[in-house]
């Protein structure tokens, strides 16, 4: 059902052709879908300012193309992920305006269209190792282009723990903490017996053998002991940045 | 929103106290649930005459004791899954009329309110082994109080092929054929590739070994490349029975 | 035996050279096999009208090119699945009077001898994601040229109910559904709550990470607690459209 | 390096009788364990008022009774986790003031010195069946004597999706959410998508057959595509009440 | 179609009254299974004087009692397997003339009507610990009364590679062997290096941690790089008996 | 020690120089190698006439032939596996007399050098599918070059019964039989049912989805009921056909 | 071959009775068990004054008590492991001098004989949490009676590094080090970060939903980018405390 | 805090401007990162002479070439793994000085700048097959230049044990042994069983089907009952040289 058949039968209870009873019975047998149009809207209000994404793993450059063209026209900052250089400069010819970040395999737009909220400090994202740096920067990016002040703190694995503890003002001073590592992903747990904020932990492909393609780290994390910690999928930057920024949201 | 408040709604829009407009953005902004008592009406009527199911494994005799009781009280049959002999004792001593099938493991009660819908024919369970027989005999009382004729045709494994093939007739009889088999799992390919009617595949955790608790049967009874045949959960025999008895219904 | 020992047989009792008791004890001890051309008439008979199909994946262009042309002799609708869009432009070079659809990657001739079953209704093939498109529309097909009426929605996915409540009509006008969905999923699941028909789930590839190449969404189907569900293989679309026309077959 | 040898050492730099050179130098030589007091006595300050907490599962009565006492002396809410009712019995015996959660398996004690932050706002705990409760219920307990305003909605599965969509304003005034759910483990994802406040997904080992005791509705969080969602350990309501308590802290 | 049905038909062609061709083309559509009883016939006149096997593990002591009593009436061997000394004790308690052996866990009756078929040679049965003996066993029993001659050699594991080495005399005399190992499942490849006869390589479940109930032992036989060897289900020593004695039969 | 020692030790004794006594303590002081041209002899010996086999998967063109023109100077069969048809084609213009086998991936030599054991009987091998026909091919050639007559029957899966039904005559003739399947494995279940033979179960990696690359094909093969069936690793035609050969050999 | 069969052999050569071709080509055709007896001496030599072992988990008190019993006659400690307080309280009933440690579940006798080797220096054997405490002891007391120095430095988890930090001194001291952690399995990977000496790595079984027994420790020590670290089964203890003995030993 | 700050406040003690109490409190609240130059600083020193190294699978030539370039200048070794011939070529084309070794893929510079440590004695490093010789040569060159004498054993699997045993002298003559193998993987355990020295177990992804990419070999190792004996990650040629060089170390 929609808007206009709604308003043709408010219309009849109005001109009393319809007895309210009546009415209600008709509406209680709407489908449930006739409030389609108010979830919509609802959602949509709830978003407004909210990047729109692209997720560009499967797509051609003809395809981000023509999804981020149409994006730009929308007051919103516009993000597509895993888009690989070869497809980033296919698309940054043919669409002006665009940042390209290889090593996050993102593509930005509409940038000064950043939707600030009122945040509860900054997001921390770090890395164990340089390998793992690919998702550490997705996360980065989706973080401040959802609207967060964000800092970086990158190859600080526990193999070497004192890179890690020279560090721990840095640690401190954010309000939200994403740990992407790989191989045996122990930088969250060690991260999150360090800190009181909450620590996403984001599990990375990085490793080889037994390290199953984040299978290995995937685990340790969600078996850590320390408190204040979740796990996000494995390589999911992307998701690890909406969590944070969810949680940073005032 | 509940029914009081459309009413109210309707009745100003009548008076004409409040605008059609005015009444349709409310509308919109109503949340999801008010349409809740419709859908649970609706859903209601759907499932009249069904039988109510209990989950035996984790209740206690009491807590099973308890929920019969409040059951009986309604139309419709009453069936618990998974209640195994010491308990179903303790059911039976203070719950007057209901039936238990041990090799099942269910009590059934009301089973004169069974609903009879108009059927397809009839639906034929079938086990590999004997072993099997605890997860047919569910699926096969599920169907049954579900409404169904049903009959059964119980260790035909394909280690011996004359048994089953001894028995095609009654296969091409059926309407819907469920087939559990643990082990290598391998019944249901053969039955599918004998009858063309849908073949509901369950596998069972009967085995040793490398048959993993049933995985071994699962994985074979996904990978069939007989057509007409899909798999439910590994012991599954009251979805399996509620799938076959989904399909019957005409 | 073939069927000229039987003639001899058969000869000798009319000739009375055989007793009737000799002529069974010898057929008794006739291997199994001697009845396999009853075996293969009755099959082609149930078959008749099916299309014939062909697996491409394995093959190249050149075996997909003989085996076809070899089919469209027959009466019958031809399809061919898994035929990338590169074997699919040399095969429609070579036959005249295919049709290629992209995204199922399959080719169908001889469309216009579909052999139209009576039908119970409208076959409902849903997808989560755009991503799954391509098994849902190989299911799609699949069961259109077997002979049924289909539609189609997808794109519904549970990170945004709205989308899918907003249809709860012509989900309840199927009269079987099937419904494709990879990553977590649970789409199935939440159909299988709305609607009473059958519901055929199918988990497809589509994810990263801890997605497994589609395990986690078979998991996640084969755990559903929804009633009147069963699954196929992952990206099996061809064989959920198989299940489907199998069930909706009158 | 102890207190007293670093007095020892300022003193004879006071004294003169070491330079400042050479003090640092043997500050630097100094194992990092010299700070291990600061570190110890700057954690003890963080965790002020925070909760003591006694893993249960392999300790006896006696071992849980011992620490148990000792942590009531200290100015801080007591809590036991993994307490099943045999023990519970034998350790309130032996400990008056104890209140005990039979479906949380939780003990505690010293409820009336629960260090209230300031706190964002409600944490909700939802359910998706009856049998996860028990991973609802630790996380509902850990949250609320965390410090945090909590509240609970149980058995909202989404095999019943209006069950869930009637609550959907009590969805929107939590802060933070967590949702526990086995089997197919889809309730999260929904929540995640109905809201825009972080959701805590608990996987729990509720299931048979393909559920691999919880392995399942793990691997389906982790899949979820809905954004704000993040996953910890299968059955850890502990863990996930302390990341949404973090989350929750102002 | 039954043996009467054959009769009348036979009785037609001899009286004239149903011409040959007519009387094949009505055998044509028989269904496959009037050819059952051939096949039993056939069946049972292939197994004459084999053992009758009764799979103890989910059977109850009656239960057992009741089977090999009237397997006892017939002129062959009765083996029960995995029965634990609990049931053995009750079963021998009723049923006269048994042995029980208790590390095979079988039971073993009318002993003295074993088939001596014609064999190739003896089968040597080895298992490289002591714990891996009662699956060697049950291996050992199983092929000495399926007829064979029979040996052992037990407790020759690889990491002790001179016991194994010391009886290489033994190992070339046997025409086939069985090779029971558990944790890394190192024998069989080895005695497959030191022998050109067939191994059977029954993989054991005993280990603990990563021995994973017997899949380690299981793969490493399975990827074996000598020529001979083919590998049963985990703690199969029945179906390794089966297999030998199928290869030393004559 | 070499046999130049030994020669020396033993002249020693022989003059009397060196007592027996302290001859034998000498020699039990050899290191166990000093057997080794001994066993290096023995085992050539056991080896006369049978093929040299490279297995040519990992190695370059170059590397294939240079190890097969010096394996063409003894007077065996030479065979090399997994040669793609690339590589066959640079090999057979170099090194001529070679036959290759495409659907096998076999290069074979010296042809006319077969060792002629005397044997039990025929070799069958038979495969469920047209795209098991790699697998069931290499196996072929393997029995055959090592010395045994070789029958095939392909494409005879359970998903058509009355295909293998109609060939048990064939089966029957067989004295070993090698039964390769992909997808569900289940062919040689039914096989090994049928005859009294041994059976040897190759699972290939042929399917999709949940054959997860040939795992399901082993387990279901490995969970077979049937009696006299036993398992070589996935895709290892070569190692079925030296089994089959091992127990084929008189 | 024998002892007797040499010294005969060697007889006729020192008659001149046999030749020494002739009797080197007989020594050549003895099989290689004909070298075990020296290889036994050898091997014994090799094992003087090393603990005799029992590993008591599938053994009853009985057994354990006669195997100990034959032991303490020789001059080596003694060792059984996996023995529960129920069996050993019943084994130092009846053998005396006797010693049981609880925690790591063994008995120690003949503890004045342990076999002083000359040593590197001391082992250091350290746990994450209390709960790895018993495979940690296990490896202590082995470490201990293989005639090592040990120290313990036990719950220093990667979730509070200060408690590990505070100890480095204590770590640099040791030679070698095993490290027990179970859960996220973190702790030997810090470790070897902190220290250049050889570090044994033990997962242990502690933990609850996705440690899946131990494997996510496992995997993650496997997966380690410390240098200097190898890994051992889980739980098992008794290895790792060899495997630092065989480094330890000079 | 940095060593200005520390001059400072030692300034102000030495002065009298600040007590001594005053003095500690500030230091101890520090945070623990203050004492970081102490540990680079020993860090460092612990590791002079030490090779640096690359790890150059994810690496571009040029990245290569920037890093090794630099590392050059240092007085020690510099090592790169995983380097394929085609980016060997390109750096050795622009760096001048380095040996390529192909089959271990590793570049190395500075070879006369090795650091030799006083060593217990020499590495043996052994492989089972010539296919798992990439990842031996990589254990080989890495212990060779961390400064240790080193010996190579090839190709002498168990599937021939005469060839392995042939060489036992060669075995017992080293002081640490590194031992790798695919498919079953069963060397180690074979090696372990033979001498009385640390035997670093390797296990290499070779093989094919139920291999598993080095998984069974893996599991294999880790079930090893012999003593003496640990694991590395699968493939980690270069982590097995590590721990073999710290424990050859005096």
């Amino acid at each position: 059902m929609d808007e206009k058949s709604l308003k043709k039968l408010l219309e009849k209870v109005r001109k009393g052709s319809c007895g309210i009873a009546e009415a209600i019975k008709q509406m209680k047998h709407w489908p449930a879908e006739t409030m389609d149009f108010a979830c919509l809207d609802h959602h949509r209000a709830l978003r407004t300012g909210f990047p729109e994404v692209v997720y560009g793993e499967d797509k051609s450059a003809e395809q981000i193309i023509a999804i981020i063209k149409a994006m730009l026209e929308k007051p919103s900052v516009v993000m597509a992920t895993r888009v690989n250089p070869e497809k980033a400069a296919q698309v940054c010819e043919k669409v002006a305006g665009l940042d390209y970040y290889e090593t996050a395999g993102m593509l930005a737009g509409n940038t000064d269209k950043v939707f600030e909220h009122e945040c509860r400090g900054t997001i921390l994202v770090m890395s164990a190792g340089t390998s793992d740096m690919a998702v550490a920067e997705e996360a980065f990016y989706t973080a401040r282009y959802l609207g967060n002040p964000v800092k970086k703190l990158y190859d600080v694995g526990v193999a070497g723990m004192h890179r890690l503890l020279s560090q721990t003002e840095l640690l401190h001073q954010a309000a939200v903490l994403i740990v992407a590592a790989g191989m045996e992903g122990a930088l969250p747990s060690v991260v999150a017996g360090l800190v009181d904020k909450p620590v996403i932990a984001v599990p990375t492909s990085v490793g080889y053998g037994a390290s199953f393609g984040g299978i290995t780290a995937l685990l340790g994390m969600l078996n850590s002991c320390a408190p204040g910690l979740a796990v996000v999928n494995i390589d999911n930057g992307f998701g690890a940045g909406c969590m944070a920024a969810t949680i940073n949201r005032m």
